[in-house]
């Protein structure tokens, strides 16, 4: 059976993985991968929708039990990428939307070299900052840490399969949805199978 | 400037490999290669539509050049790929799709291992043949030979690119396009140049 696919969409704060990756999965087949975490839940938000919430006694045994592809303390709370359930459904035959910041990614990629990796770039820093500043959530100073986080970020382009710019929601939605549906497409290991397959009819 | 990539669309006889190219041609932008030929043109065949017309003498002139992908000779005439228009529109950023038989993509292969190739598989022995049973041009004997034959050029699958099942046209087409559409976004060798830019601004 058709094993599904990992697809870590990663990229500097602020170019819009998020939005892509809400717009994506009205169109594609797919699961957004939910991570687990320490903090506690907001007003109106359930469980196992946008994260797991757990008690930092479980969210351990789990790092003991290795069962992180990564995780991550940000702000004194602690978050993490859990395999079990992404393991589960790529082996359902089901594909798998991982939205990660970029350090997150990298360990990923470690743990699934598998993975196919998306760099979401923004159409130029000048925009970005003006998305971020637009936002109007951020102080000039951290805005400023913030671009040169993501001047930093940037570099890690390399050591990604595709690249995408976001300079329109649909089309970075539609770039996605044909990389994952070309990469659906590629000839595998499965090859001679299928070859055998066509000559035992 | 962004370089164009030529799409190599073969398979085997049947399978629908023509009916999916001209359908593209309607949603890409891409040129479709124009192979050269030493055969009369049809009635109301325009030069350099189809095929650009030549005599034998000028066939082997572009032979001795070097000046085809490859070349062949069916029922007495020959037919080839020419180089100079592909790489003029590869060189001028555009997509180049070229839709030549198995044993023709090989010797593309060959000349230009930065292609994509993409095989058009039948969904299904039995509707390969029943599609050129459905065509009524051919008799029996020439039927079989022509299935022994698609099942031998099915083995070349391990040495594409991509797989495409034809099953439905405007699948097939969707599923082509969103190849070209990925293999443009792909990280290449000048994600430092892009990096830079960034920085630079």
């Amino acid at each position: 059976m058709k094993k599904g696919r990992l697809f870590v969409i990663s990229g500097p704060s602020g170019t819009g993985k998020g939005t892509i990756c809400r717009s994506l999965l009205k169109t594609v087949d797919a699961a957004l991968s939910v991570s687990m975490t320490t903090r506690e839940p907001r007003l109106l938000e359930k469980d196992g929708e946008s994260y797991f919430f757990v008690t930092k006694k479980r969210f351990d045994e789990v790092v003991s039990e290795g069962g992180f592809y990564e995780y991550a303390e940000v702000y004194g709370e602690f978050y993490g990428t859990p395999k079990a359930p992404v393991e589960k459904r790529l082996s359902d035959g089901g594909d798998v939307i991982l939205e990660i910041d970029t350090q997150g990614a990298m360990q990923v990629k470690e743990a699934c070299p598998d993975g196919i990796f998306v760099f979401i770039l923004p159409p130029s820093m000048a925009v970005l900052r003006s998305r971020i500043v637009g936002r109007g959530s951020e102080p000039l100073d951290k805005i400023n840490i913030r671009m040169g986080k993501a001047e930093n970020e940037i570099g890690f382009l390399v050591r990604y399969d595709y690249c995408v710019v976001n300079e329109n929601l649909s089309e970075a939605v539609s770039d996605v949805a044909a990389i994952m549906r070309a990469e659906h497409l590629r000839v595998g290991e499965d090859a001679e199978a299928r070859i055998e397959k066509y000559r035992n009819e």
